[in-house]
């Protein structure tokens, strides 16, 4: 049987590995294994999330309410805008899919950072559109603006990733705003929000306004999610936030019921839980401070992160040779070698995950060092 | 903004009315609110999946196995499969999208019965491609027949509702092996048993053999649900099962993370629930017999119906009439005037519950009457 050609050129994300798979293949004891792979909140689920979930357990034979009436309206008080503007999604991965599949087509292109979040270049391939990619690995507006220009016609959206997934820089609110000026008012500018609050109590100048931004700018989607700060990678809720043009169209490729009735109620929860967004902010900042000390030490490259994982750049070191070591002892993190980078991508955990986990990267980095 | 063309001629999928809605316009109190609407499961959420739920909500911050291994393998051990057999999606339809993705462009069609599940055109006009439905509005093979044989360089994706979602009319499985066999190898023939446990239950011959259906047919695609009989409509969780050249390929468009965490476990615990199984499929078929005595006293025209629904076809009452006092009683039942069709689909409930769904139906046919 035949498939679309575009199929051929598509190859899967490669999601860090989950911990079930370390003890299936190295036979680890689940308590055993930390997982700092996929930026998952190393606080748990929060105590009043977990409530929640346990108290809507009987629900789980009921379809979700799809017009999402009580999460939109929580989104739209926390951000100071009409539930016309907000859509929610399976993650806001998902988001991407609809704004990729609304706006693009085989003739199209995107355009992204050199390396940045994989899901931006999968949803265009799905298409058989280009991808156009700065030569620089961070986010470099001059560049962004030069490939612009030279293929406009071509270029239908433009992924910012603020604060950039995997690498970890973050670009100023400002320089955003003013890129964004000069970008036409038919193309879409996708600005993935993903971590930025991590960014924003780290430093203010990089905290998106988002209702200033959505109404500023009438060619804005903003994309947050519940699976980083809020602790809910696995219940798979996202959203974008744009203006009702925008928003009303991507929802026609919304399928129903693209959010479960329990990822809901547990979204609506985790809004509230400010304790624990403190919490988790605070362990974040302070906790990077470890791993910082330890890159300078070990004369190990970083770029200052505005997120909750840090990026460790090797130079003569195999990045996947020190992430099979790490993996055998039960440390997942994650190998950055598809990307282009040889680097290792680890998420801040908890201050007892960190200390074992440097110093378990500290006797692998010296077991090379003596096989070199 | 500009948005592709196609967008213009969807409309979106009209879910039955959610519980919430009801309680926030009618101001019904929830306890007292009947929904018949979407063919839930009416035993509610089954015991031991609440405590798997329970169980598993404090690893609602942990990303799903996105291999989704655990369930694949359950689900291969039931139909007696290989894993690379089944893909999962967000409920079966998402299963539909990746089918209709996959395979379709906008120069290809898809064949349906005149009246079923309206995702099969949803998903092609997110495409802007072509549909083709028979004249019938049950399924009728003979036409399908025809049809293809008439578009065949057009239609890429053949779609049989096994039972039919909404009318509940079911095709004996010889029939349905039959007509595929004429199918050209290329073309793909869905087969949605999204309600086929319950078809099978009432009668041996609609039951679908799928390890010998997608072994006989390399073109085949069967869809399965655990939103109905298995009781997580809420949950999001329904799987395909092909020959592993059409499961590959729709992997392709699968996105990570596509099934939350909690639900891969409520659905490994659902498939093992015997009980709860059995108790279902036997209410459904008692509870069935009381809607087919009403509607024969009542001189109302049913579909033999191999489901957990029945459709009441009317002939001189309008149905979004009857639908609105229904509502406004608290009970939310399904109109599927959307549908061309002048009739309201029941979801088999409890014995109560049906009781009181056939009085107040009984009144409001009699105000009706006398309004006449």
């Amino acid at each position: 049987m035949k498939f679309n050609k575009n199929l051929e050129n598509i190859e899967n994300y490669e999601a860090g590995k989950p911990i079930e798979l370390i003890v299936r293949e190295f036979g680890i004891k689940e308590k055993d294994v930390i997982k700092l792979a996929s930026n998952e909140n190393p606080m748990g689920t929060s105590k009043n999330v977990q409530k929640t979930i346990k108290k809507n357990a009987n629900k789980a034979h009921l379809y979700p309410d799809d017009s999402m009436f009580e999460l939109k309206k929580a989104l739209a008080k926390k951000y100071e805008v009409d539930l016309n503007n907000i859509i929610i999604g399976s993650g806001s991965d998902q988001i991407i899919e609809f704004a990729v599949h609304a706006k693009m087509d085989e003739n199209s292109a995107i355009l992204t950072s050199g390396i940045t979040f994989s899901m931006y270049e999968i949803y265009a391939k799905h298409l058989g559109a280009k991808i156009y990619k700065t030569t620089s690995k961070e986010h470099n507006l001059e560049e962004f603006k030069e490939i612009y220009e030279a293929h406009k016609d071509e270029i239908d959206i433009i992924f910012l990733c603020i604060p950039n997934n995997p690498l970890g820089e973050c670009l100023d609110k400002e320089d955003v705003y003013k890129f964004i000026k000069e970008v036409d008012a038919d193309t879409l500018v996708v600005v993935d929000g993903a971590y930025n609050e991590f960014a924003k109590f780290k430093d203010v100048k990089k905290g998106i306004d988002v209702r200033n931004l959505i109404f500023e700018f009438n060619n804005v989607l903003y994309l947050g999610t519940f699976s980083k700060l809020y602790g809910l990678g696995g219940m798979r809720v996202g959203y974008g936030i744009a203006n009702e043009n925008i928003t009303s169209n991507l929802l026609k490729l919304r399928a129903p019921f693209n959010v479960t009735t329990i990822s809901l109620e547990a979204a609506k929860e985790a809004l509230k839980d400010k304790k624990y967004i403190e919490k988790t902010l605070k362990n974040n900042l302070k906790e990077m401070k470890r791993y910082e000390k330890f890159a300078k030490k070990h004369n190990i490259k970083i770029i200052d992160s505005y997120t909750n994982f840090i990026t460790f750049i090797f130079k003569d070191k195999n990045s996947t040779e020190i992430y099979d070591n790490m993996l055998k002892k039960g440390i997942i993190l994650r190998d950055l070698k598809g990307y282009g980078i040889n680097a290792i991508r680890i998420t801040i955990g908890l201050p007892y995950q960190n200390k074992l986990v440097l110093k378990e990267l500290k006797n692998t980095l010296q077991i090379i060092d003596k096989m070199q």
